[in-house]
């Protein structure tokens, strides 16, 4: 009773010694040039998560068996991109160094580069499996380098050409899928096809795998909550079922959630979107750990 | 010129005497844990009825040819849930014993209970055809026996082991799942897949039907303004049909729509939709009495 | 650097001289009877393009490329109907004289009858393809023969039986649909059914094309943002192909966007669906002059 | 039980006959320029009236005592302005002709014009009292003379030099200062000063007086919703006690409220605002009738 | 690092040992009739403090210097009004018995009668100050008993009459205005006038205080989130004034702060304004431990 | 008629050459670390602007006669803040150097340290007259030095001890009140007392003046759409009065309007209430030129 307040996203309350992945929300919009807003994501997606079930009829599995740590959110300066950048990349780095998956909930796309640096600093092979409206392929943005609309393309400068595989993808500048198209990214247009092959050869070469998802992949029908919503997006049952096959086939190492815009939803759907998409995710990822004990049914 | 001011449903304005059917609205929505806003479901349908057609071309029938008889919404107390219940099913009891079929637009889903009390009185082998996000099978939520979060478990109370049909489930704790598969509810998931077996069944044994709809059983895209919004629900055109061949191939004896929360959703897209719901069910259910005159075009 | 502001939608900044196609605003909707908000399309579309590519992945075209003039919201009267249309009538008159295509931006759908007018003068022989939940065939509403409930109607005063091809309609009084039954309109019921065989038609003939696209013939999952939202509609991708479909096959010599309702979609989305809905139509007008350069990836 | 539904201001329930003021909407906003939405003010009112009491504290009466019937409203055609005024005429008419107070609840401000005209029919040496932020007092606005911006000037058309005597008018074109300042009009800049002189001159002559009340003569701070605030407005103590004064020492034969728009105010003050100085100005008005009885304690 | 989230309101953070007062949230409004929502008030005051600062230039003091424990939020049952009431009165109870101060933040106002009851067990010679817009003095609401409605008719039962002094008080029944007049509460309208002899009073008597704030006793100008606004109510400055007044000058042992409705205000101001008017009242509070130091400037 | 859309603030639209005054918007919030929002600011300024009159009853002034040029917004980088303030810099020193009057219409406060800087530059006895609620005087936040919540601390390395007058500030860190009493800044807590003596000896001295107005200064209830409201703030008539006086009393060479958040506040009463006072400063400051004519009346 005379404890603190404690916060964590539903059933994400064991301790930090007895986890496998540890959440941690990264509240920067700073370089959102449209309709910012995704500050208040993790902030939200905690709070809301009261009105969702531990449990998932899709794998008959339950977060009250799963070893999540929440760490809550770090506290990013505004107005100093990079300094932001430095902070992410730690926390994640210091994840990673205590042998958990780091489970980034944005913020902004560009939150996802630092956490992909960590990542590939331990996991030189890494591989980026991105789901995503938009290409982010651009060299510079309204005069910044480091910008949501570029953050691809400064992942690219980590991994380099091949190692970025793109799904969802409908909206970019020309330029941008032409330099995709010269092979420095592997590009699928609008849904998700091509995934399958993707992650066997993704398998076969025991390479392990970033998956980042912007959440704008979704149609704006079923995810209204973000900053540049573009028509004619993927259902959220292609995107569980994509989500869950990526971690399934593959070695999946960090992941991430972003680009949810609370404010922007008065309604409450999209919040409600991402929780369950994460809860799903969160039990693919814990399934070899706890799968004798959820199919009991 | 000089009546007052009466407001009721598009094209449900006969008089009692007349009517088949009865529209009544229970504005409660006093155990809702998480966003409450149901309570204002039937005063803003009835407001906003003007913006619909009363004609459907999906049944080639027309409202003005029915004979429905709205009698406004119930004045309920908040703050004492039991009494609440008493007055709502005292309304269906007399709504039963006049000869016509009771409709009810919720408020949360508990207002279900007393109507289906007073018609399991009226019709001891009553089935209940359910449609869902949400088991609703807990024991007890939040120290209530009287929750919308156990309000199918009160039915089942009522009417016991295999009587309950539920279509749309995607929500719910483990321990309900656990429940229902023990036999006592016969639990669909996602979607409607069974449902016409189920019908052929009910139809078979002559049972009288109770069908409840729980609105968030649509998916959240179309049908925002709920207060647990639960992404992979079903499509309108899919629970329209559903509802429709419930009616159409079973002996309905009483109805209601639940869990609209108008101000969930600013667009009023759920307003529109549930109201479009209740045209074609009124429709569907005076369908024997006008058919012939819907039909001659 | 010292000019004035000038604002215009994304990619349409090019001189009248150059330009082939004309987009207008008609910031009206003075006869709405349920809830207003069309007059903020026109200026909402053109703030919020800016979020949106001028490069089109669906048809590898860019509107860099295209020559299209955007000549503002005209400032149109409210209470004097015939007023404000007598001006779109003019407007839409003039960039037929000078040899452009008109490309009208709602506003009510009221707003699509002088624009007709202006085109029918020019081209008598004129057929009307219309996307719409709506008939919209009455011949009066609420004591105004000049209603956004009866525009149809009016268009029908002047191209006669025959010429209308009415698509994806879910809703009108019972007389609408028996009087369209008659002949006098081309009712297609729903969704897209009979459009090629239309188009193929149209084509055959060698009929000019008056293309009316009602925004909330789109199911509203994917445009909340309109006055009469009607569940059961089309999808973005199904409106899309059909838009396309019309231009590609047939001789579009004037069209129109109507009924997007800002200020009830808070989420913005619907906003963003008309604009890339607009974007995809106005580079499939220009394939024919900018085709050879845009596929040359 | 199995009467219609009834929905009446609160506490103004009682039969015509026994009634001395008549509530009528007129729910119409088709001129309005810039933010629509006042047609949905006398609507939204009868609903949230129940959030009221009908005692007043700063009056010491009860609505209980008075004898107000509420005639609902009108249904009025949106885009035939002619049509739509003479519909309000009429109503006017009937109820001056019955021998009862008209109270007319807009809409938009050119409502009060065919109300005038109807009082003024009846009371040919009517003066006009005219609360407001803005003149409103242009010949012509937008093509139109029948105008929410032109109607004071289309009542003077009808009562002539010296009758109007404006109140809390801080907004206008300068042209209408200066031909109110010609002597057409008597304007009281920002506030109330000047008003207990007026009111003494119009006693002393006897006149009637029609009392005109748009709400946006209120500080938005207490009235954010209507479509034009004007910062720099009066409080509502400012406005209640001018109310009541008019009502207290002149001859009040009819009166108004005009210009709330409650879909610009989510928070409902507003609305709840409207509401208190409405029960406050009918329970003023019956006064002389209730006094005996309200004031025993 | 690896520490649980902790989320308290701003400057609160300090353990539960070292404190003299004790914050807790009781997010409850199952009896609230007309627009519900005060549930999300202690919750989104908890994130929204981060917007405020710690130091008051009101009375140079600093929340860094006090010793407020944040003991969270209970868990309260929704439908089982009689068992959410206990848990209250427990909680309040252990504060009280441990030695600090209890300060609750509701919810609706129903939730101070168990927080009163456990200060009246302790000090049962217990005064009441009672800052609200309305009388709640009503023996039965909606055939419920304990209502928001009712709240101090019941505590009225606890500590009988005289005890209770009401200030700002302008809307309820005649009934309510009568029984008060009769003696048994002191109530003052409209605003503070007579506070000072009242605390002069309580005071020379050496009465321990309840003070109790509905915040709808201010202006819905400045306090438009809360569900029933009442016009004409006092200024942030007046009511601050007033319940500084209150602490400094009686001796207070327990207080809330009620009504904060945060869904009803989507700009947040009456949040900051609740959250700004915590902060005085607990350096007030406070003000006897840390003043020698705040006072140095 | 051919010409591309224009488009201006109210009554802005001359040629630059003919201008003494030019308006320029700067739609950067990239440090804020709250409620983003204020890029909004200036393009819906100047779309609402047209519900605005350009006459003033309060000077008996019309923009019609003043010569205000609307240079349009800047494109800024939203994630580079050195840059973005740089190109705002450069803007204001084009607009020095040319001979007009730079007004800075905000976005966040941050905006105003380059148009200072710039103003300074051209008159190096500058002074700056600041209406805020909050000190800004902070040495760093959240780890960047240039931040929304630093502004004025940065002002102050360029202009020095004694050259900052603060009015209206309510809220601020404790070290930051004591470093402006140390003699570093002339600050004026909660309202205007004072200003009359500061601008006497500002006029004695003959400094030039940069008038920088947060509008947060003004109450939450008069303006509750900014990112961080403070209660207890300034009417719209002291803020009249007071920028008012400062332009009649001194030599204003430069100024701003920041930190309306236009998405914060529905009802659209902030905006309307910063263009009231944009209107009546550019009246203020254009008086010398036009006073003649529009004193005419």
């Amino acid at each position: 009773m005379w404890n603190r307040n404690v916060e964590t996203f539903l059933g994400c309350d064991g301790p930090f010694e007895e986890s496998r992945i540890v959440l941690f929300g990264a509240p920067f919009d700073s370089t959102t040039s449209y309709r910012p807003g995704t500050r208040f994501a993790s902030r939200t997606m905690r709070a809301e998560s009261y009105g969702l079930e531990t449990y998932s009829p899709y794998q008959d599995l339950d977060l009250e068996d799963a070893a999540v740590f929440d760490g809550g959110d770090l506290e990013l300066s505004f107005g100093n991109t990079e300094k932001a950048l430095a902070d992410i990349e730690a926390r994640a780095r210091d994840i990673l160094a205590a042998g958990r998956l780091p489970f980034l909930i944005g913020g902004e796309h560009l939150v996802t580069l630092p956490a992909l640096r960590a990542a590939h600093e331990k996991y030189p092979d890494l591989a980026v499996v991105h789901f995503d409206a938009h290409t982010d392929l651009r060299e510079e943005y309204l005069d910044a380098r480091l910008s949501h609309a570029t953050v691809l393309r400064r992942i690219w400068d980590v991994v380099g050409d091949g190692r970025i595989h793109q799904f969802g993808i409908r909206s970019g500048e020309r330029a941008e899928w032409r330099w995709a198209a010269e092979g420095h990214t592997d590009l699928h247009r609008f849904g998700f096809q091509g995934l399958d092959e993707v992650l066997s050869g993704l398998r076969a070469a025991g390479r392990p795998v970033y998956l980042t998802i912007d959440l704008d992949v979704l149609d704006p029908s079923c995810f209204p909550g973000t900053g540049t919503p573009e028509a004619g997006g993927v259902t959220f049952a292609a995107l569980l079922s994509a989500a869950l096959r990526v971690i399934a086939r593959t070695h999946v190492v960090a992941c991430d959630l972003v680009e949810l815009s609370p404010p922007l939803d008065p309604s409450g759907i999209s919040t409600a979107t991402a929780l369950k998409l994460l809860r799903e995710m969160l039990l693919a990822l814990e399934r070899p750990h706890i799968g004798n004990r959820g199919h009991e049914a």
